[in-house]
Protein backbone atom coordinates (compact mmCIF):
# COMPACT_ATOMS: atom_id res chain seq x y z
CA UNK A 1 0.00 0.00 0.00
CA UNK A 2 0.96 4.02 -0.24
CA UNK A 3 1.99 6.18 1.87
CA UNK A 4 -0.69 8.36 3.10
CA UNK A 5 0.00 11.93 1.73
CA UNK A 6 0.32 13.64 4.98
CA UNK A 7 2.95 11.10 5.91
CA UNK A 8 4.62 11.89 2.67
CA UNK A 9 4.44 15.38 3.71
CA UNK A 10 5.76 14.63 7.02
CA UNK A 11 8.84 12.80 5.92
CA UNK A 12 9.83 15.27 2.91
CA UNK A 13 10.02 18.20 5.71
CA UNK A 14 11.75 15.85 8.09
CA UNK A 15 13.62 12.88 7.69
CA UNK A 16 17.18 13.20 7.79
CA UNK A 17 18.29 11.35 5.04
CA UNK A 18 18.05 10.37 1.66
CA UNK A 19 19.83 8.65 -1.25
CA UNK A 20 20.39 9.92 -4.20
CA UNK A 21 20.72 8.33 -7.18
CA UNK A 22 22.46 9.39 -10.52
CA UNK A 23 23.18 8.06 -13.94
CA UNK A 24 27.04 7.76 -14.00
CA UNK A 25 29.47 6.84 -17.33
CA UNK A 26 28.74 2.77 -16.67
CA UNK A 27 26.33 2.45 -14.06
CA UNK A 28 23.69 4.15 -11.72
CA UNK A 29 25.62 5.91 -8.66
CA UNK A 30 24.12 5.89 -5.19
CA UNK A 31 25.41 8.04 -2.39
CA UNK A 32 23.51 9.10 0.97
CA UNK A 33 22.39 12.92 1.16
CA UNK A 34 20.97 15.56 3.67
CA UNK A 35 18.85 17.62 2.30
CA UNK A 36 16.08 20.60 3.20
CA UNK A 37 12.96 21.34 1.47
CA UNK A 38 12.21 24.98 0.61
CA UNK A 39 8.86 25.47 -1.23
CA UNK A 40 8.39 22.62 -3.41
CA UNK A 41 12.01 22.07 -4.25
CA UNK A 42 14.45 20.11 -2.33
CA UNK A 43 18.17 20.97 -1.50
CA UNK A 44 21.57 19.83 -0.53
CA UNK A 45 24.61 21.00 -0.05
CA UNK A 46 27.77 20.13 -0.77
CA UNK A 47 28.88 20.91 2.70
CA UNK A 48 31.37 20.63 5.28
CA UNK A 49 31.15 17.26 6.04
CA UNK A 50 34.58 15.35 4.76
CA UNK A 51 34.05 13.98 1.60
CA UNK A 52 35.39 10.57 -0.26
CA UNK A 53 38.57 12.18 -2.54
CA UNK A 54 36.29 12.69 -5.88
CA UNK A 55 33.04 11.57 -4.43
CA UNK A 56 31.85 14.64 -6.23
CA UNK A 57 31.03 12.81 -9.08
CA UNK A 58 27.47 13.68 -7.80
CA UNK A 59 27.85 17.22 -9.20
CA UNK A 60 29.16 15.88 -12.71
CA UNK A 61 26.53 13.55 -13.31
CA UNK A 62 23.82 15.40 -12.90
CA UNK A 63 25.49 17.86 -15.14
CA UNK A 64 25.54 15.44 -17.69
CA UNK A 65 21.91 14.08 -17.13
CA UNK A 66 19.38 16.11 -14.65
CA UNK A 67 16.85 13.12 -14.04
CA UNK A 68 17.73 11.63 -10.76
CA UNK A 69 16.04 9.47 -7.93
CA UNK A 70 16.15 10.16 -4.31
CA UNK A 71 15.10 7.56 -1.81
CA UNK A 72 13.82 8.11 2.01
CA UNK A 73 13.23 4.68 3.89
CA UNK A 74 13.69 2.88 6.95
CA UNK A 75 13.94 -0.59 7.93
CA UNK A 76 13.01 -2.35 10.89
CA UNK A 77 13.37 -5.73 12.34
CA UNK A 78 9.49 -5.55 12.23
CA UNK A 79 8.83 -5.99 8.52
CA UNK A 80 5.14 -4.46 9.63
CA UNK A 81 6.98 -1.17 9.73
CA UNK A 82 8.96 -0.94 6.59
CA UNK A 83 8.27 1.68 4.64
CA UNK A 84 10.19 3.77 1.50
CA UNK A 85 9.29 7.00 -0.45
CA UNK A 86 11.00 7.69 -3.77
CA UNK A 87 11.14 11.29 -5.21
CA UNK A 88 12.01 11.04 -8.85
CA UNK A 89 12.93 14.44 -10.09
CA UNK A 90 15.33 16.62 -12.19
CA UNK A 91 17.88 18.40 -10.69
CA UNK A 92 20.74 21.18 -11.01
CA UNK A 93 23.30 22.42 -9.60
CA UNK A 94 23.45 25.83 -8.36
CA UNK A 95 26.88 27.59 -7.77
CA UNK A 96 25.61 30.96 -6.66
CA UNK A 97 28.04 33.67 -6.34
CA UNK A 98 26.88 35.08 -3.40
CA UNK A 99 24.98 32.80 -1.60
CA UNK A 100 23.48 35.30 1.35
CA UNK A 101 22.69 37.86 -1.45
CA UNK A 102 20.40 35.01 -3.35
CA UNK A 103 16.93 34.84 -1.68
CA UNK A 104 16.07 31.29 -3.07
CA UNK A 105 19.83 29.96 -1.78
CA UNK A 106 19.70 31.53 1.78
CA UNK A 107 16.11 30.25 2.17
CA UNK A 108 17.07 27.17 1.69
CA UNK A 109 19.85 27.52 3.78
CA UNK A 110 18.29 28.57 6.82
CA UNK A 111 16.14 25.68 6.01
CA UNK A 112 18.79 23.31 6.26
CA UNK A 113 20.43 24.76 9.30
CA UNK A 114 16.88 24.62 11.15
CA UNK A 115 16.23 21.40 10.30
CA UNK A 116 20.25 19.86 10.83
CA UNK A 117 21.56 21.38 14.34
CA UNK A 118 24.88 19.96 13.56
CA UNK A 119 25.49 22.76 10.86
CA UNK A 120 26.17 24.78 13.95
CA UNK A 121 29.36 23.33 13.97
CA UNK A 122 29.81 21.95 10.43
CA UNK A 123 29.96 24.63 7.31
CA UNK A 124 27.07 24.07 5.28
CA UNK A 125 29.01 25.62 2.47
CA UNK A 126 32.20 25.06 0.83
CA UNK A 127 33.85 27.15 -1.18
CA UNK A 128 32.93 27.43 -4.27
CA UNK A 129 29.06 27.34 -2.69
CA UNK A 130 27.64 24.39 -4.47
CA UNK A 131 24.11 23.42 -3.82
CA UNK A 132 22.14 20.62 -5.69
CA UNK A 133 18.37 21.61 -6.12
CA UNK A 134 15.89 18.95 -7.12
CA UNK A 135 12.10 19.62 -8.69
CA UNK A 136 10.02 16.18 -7.75
CA UNK A 137 8.34 15.21 -10.97
CA UNK A 138 6.76 12.07 -9.44
CA UNK A 139 6.80 10.09 -5.88
CA UNK A 140 6.65 7.26 -5.69
CA UNK A 141 5.39 5.10 -1.89
CA UNK A 142 4.87 1.84 -0.52
CA UNK A 143 4.49 0.65 3.06
CA UNK A 144 4.18 -2.80 4.38
CA UNK A 145 1.33 -1.88 6.71
CA UNK A 146 -1.28 1.45 7.82
CA UNK A 147 1.20 1.73 10.77
CA UNK A 148 4.49 1.64 9.07
CA UNK A 149 5.88 4.91 9.60
CA UNK A 150 3.82 6.51 12.82
CA UNK A 151 5.97 8.57 14.40
CA UNK B 1 38.15 7.89 5.01
CA UNK B 2 37.59 4.57 3.59
CA UNK B 3 35.91 1.88 5.81
CA UNK B 4 38.74 -0.67 7.13
CA UNK B 5 38.26 -4.35 5.35
CA UNK B 6 37.56 -6.09 8.31
CA UNK B 7 34.83 -3.49 8.85
CA UNK B 8 33.59 -3.89 4.92
CA UNK B 9 33.39 -7.90 5.21
CA UNK B 10 31.51 -7.63 8.60
CA UNK B 11 28.89 -5.13 6.99
CA UNK B 12 28.51 -7.37 3.58
CA UNK B 13 27.69 -10.33 5.96
CA UNK B 14 25.74 -8.93 8.70
CA UNK B 15 24.13 -5.26 7.31
CA UNK B 16 20.12 -5.86 6.98
CA UNK B 17 19.44 -3.39 3.89
CA UNK B 18 20.86 -1.84 1.36
CA UNK B 19 19.07 0.18 -1.64
CA UNK B 20 19.87 -1.45 -4.94
CA UNK B 21 19.90 1.05 -7.70
CA UNK B 22 19.52 0.05 -11.43
CA UNK B 23 18.83 1.72 -14.65
CA UNK B 24 15.11 2.32 -15.53
CA UNK B 25 14.35 3.79 -18.74
CA UNK B 26 14.27 7.38 -17.53
CA UNK B 27 16.15 7.78 -14.83
CA UNK B 28 18.18 5.45 -12.28
CA UNK B 29 15.73 2.97 -10.29
CA UNK B 30 16.11 2.86 -6.70
CA UNK B 31 14.39 0.64 -4.04
CA UNK B 32 15.55 -0.94 -0.51
CA UNK B 33 16.27 -4.92 -0.34
CA UNK B 34 17.30 -7.30 2.03
CA UNK B 35 20.11 -9.48 0.96
CA UNK B 36 22.79 -12.49 1.76
CA UNK B 37 26.29 -13.07 0.85
CA UNK B 38 26.85 -16.78 0.01
CA UNK B 39 30.46 -16.88 -1.38
CA UNK B 40 31.60 -13.78 -3.20
CA UNK B 41 27.70 -13.23 -4.35
CA UNK B 42 24.97 -11.70 -2.87
CA UNK B 43 21.40 -13.11 -3.02
CA UNK B 44 18.28 -10.95 -2.83
CA UNK B 45 15.09 -12.81 -2.75
CA UNK B 46 11.81 -11.69 -4.89
CA UNK B 47 9.99 -12.57 -1.61
CA UNK B 48 6.48 -13.25 0.20
CA UNK B 49 6.96 -9.71 1.56
CA UNK B 50 4.15 -7.07 -0.22
CA UNK B 51 5.35 -5.38 -2.93
CA UNK B 52 3.89 -2.15 -4.18
CA UNK B 53 1.79 -2.47 -7.33
CA UNK B 54 4.50 -3.36 -10.69
CA UNK B 55 7.00 -2.71 -8.14
CA UNK B 56 9.40 -5.52 -9.36
CA UNK B 57 10.93 -3.28 -12.28
CA UNK B 58 13.63 -4.38 -10.85
CA UNK B 59 13.91 -7.48 -12.05
CA UNK B 60 13.04 -6.11 -15.47
CA UNK B 61 15.50 -3.35 -15.49
CA UNK B 62 18.21 -5.83 -14.47
CA UNK B 63 17.52 -7.96 -17.42
CA UNK B 64 18.03 -4.87 -19.46
CA UNK B 65 21.10 -3.87 -18.17
CA UNK B 66 22.58 -5.58 -15.63
CA UNK B 67 24.82 -3.30 -14.07
CA UNK B 68 23.64 -2.25 -10.58
CA UNK B 69 24.74 -0.47 -7.67
CA UNK B 70 24.27 -1.36 -3.85
CA UNK B 71 24.91 1.32 -1.05
CA UNK B 72 24.62 0.10 2.38
CA UNK B 73 24.99 3.17 5.12
CA UNK B 74 24.74 4.12 8.14
CA UNK B 75 22.53 7.55 8.98
CA UNK B 76 23.05 9.63 12.51
CA UNK B 77 22.72 12.39 13.99
CA UNK B 78 26.42 12.15 15.60
CA UNK B 79 28.14 13.03 11.68
CA UNK B 80 31.45 11.56 13.62
CA UNK B 81 29.36 8.23 12.60
CA UNK B 82 28.35 8.49 9.39
CA UNK B 83 29.65 5.98 6.81
CA UNK B 84 28.79 4.23 3.40
CA UNK B 85 29.95 1.47 1.95
CA UNK B 86 29.01 1.13 -2.20
CA UNK B 87 29.08 -1.89 -3.81
CA UNK B 88 29.21 -2.16 -8.06
CA UNK B 89 28.19 -4.90 -9.54
CA UNK B 90 26.72 -7.11 -12.12
CA UNK B 91 23.44 -8.81 -11.58
CA UNK B 92 21.23 -11.42 -13.12
CA UNK B 93 18.13 -12.38 -12.58
CA UNK B 94 17.95 -16.47 -11.17
CA UNK B 95 14.46 -18.62 -12.06
CA UNK B 96 14.90 -21.98 -10.29
CA UNK B 97 13.26 -24.31 -11.21
CA UNK B 98 13.92 -26.92 -8.35
CA UNK B 99 15.06 -24.15 -5.44
CA UNK B 100 15.61 -27.05 -3.06
CA UNK B 101 17.59 -29.45 -6.09
CA UNK B 102 19.49 -26.43 -6.84
CA UNK B 103 23.20 -26.17 -4.84
CA UNK B 104 23.78 -22.55 -5.54
CA UNK B 105 20.14 -21.24 -4.58
CA UNK B 106 19.55 -23.82 -1.85
CA UNK B 107 22.47 -22.30 -0.31
CA UNK B 108 21.42 -18.62 -0.36
CA UNK B 109 18.23 -19.66 0.77
CA UNK B 110 19.88 -21.07 3.69
CA UNK B 111 21.53 -17.91 4.23
CA UNK B 112 18.78 -15.53 3.70
CA UNK B 113 16.92 -18.08 5.99
CA UNK B 114 20.31 -17.30 8.93
CA UNK B 115 20.44 -13.54 8.35
CA UNK B 116 16.69 -13.14 9.02
CA UNK B 117 14.59 -14.65 11.30
CA UNK B 118 11.65 -13.25 9.88
CA UNK B 119 11.52 -15.41 6.86
CA UNK B 120 10.32 -18.10 9.48
CA UNK B 121 7.14 -16.11 9.01
CA UNK B 122 7.62 -15.37 5.36
CA UNK B 123 8.19 -16.82 2.69
CA UNK B 124 11.69 -16.52 0.99
CA UNK B 125 10.19 -17.63 -2.32
CA UNK B 126 7.59 -16.55 -4.11
CA UNK B 127 5.91 -18.22 -6.98
CA UNK B 128 7.61 -18.52 -9.39
CA UNK B 129 10.49 -18.36 -7.73
CA UNK B 130 13.21 -15.58 -8.63
CA UNK B 131 16.21 -14.27 -6.90
CA UNK B 132 18.59 -11.69 -7.95
CA UNK B 133 21.98 -12.72 -7.86
CA UNK B 134 24.80 -9.64 -7.66
CA UNK B 135 29.04 -10.39 -8.65
CA UNK B 136 30.33 -7.43 -6.64
CA UNK B 137 33.14 -5.99 -9.26
CA UNK B 138 34.20 -3.15 -7.02
CA UNK B 139 33.53 -1.66 -3.73
CA UNK B 140 34.13 1.94 -2.78
CA UNK B 141 33.62 3.02 1.08
CA UNK B 142 33.55 6.47 3.04
CA UNK B 143 33.48 7.36 6.86
CA UNK B 144 33.63 10.18 8.86
CA UNK B 145 35.97 9.00 11.28
CA UNK B 146 37.90 5.99 12.49
CA UNK B 147 35.30 4.52 14.39
CA UNK B 148 32.66 5.24 12.51
CA UNK B 149 30.91 2.47 11.69
CA UNK B 150 32.53 0.51 14.83
CA UNK B 151 29.97 -2.07 16.67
Amino acid sequence: MRLPSDVVERLLETWPVARLATRGPERPHQVPIVFARAGQLLWSPVDGKPKRQGELSRVGHIEAEPRVSLLLDHYDEDWARLWWLRVDGVADVVRPADPAGDPEVSAAVARLRAKYPQYQRVPVLREPPTLLRIRPERLRSWCASPSAASP
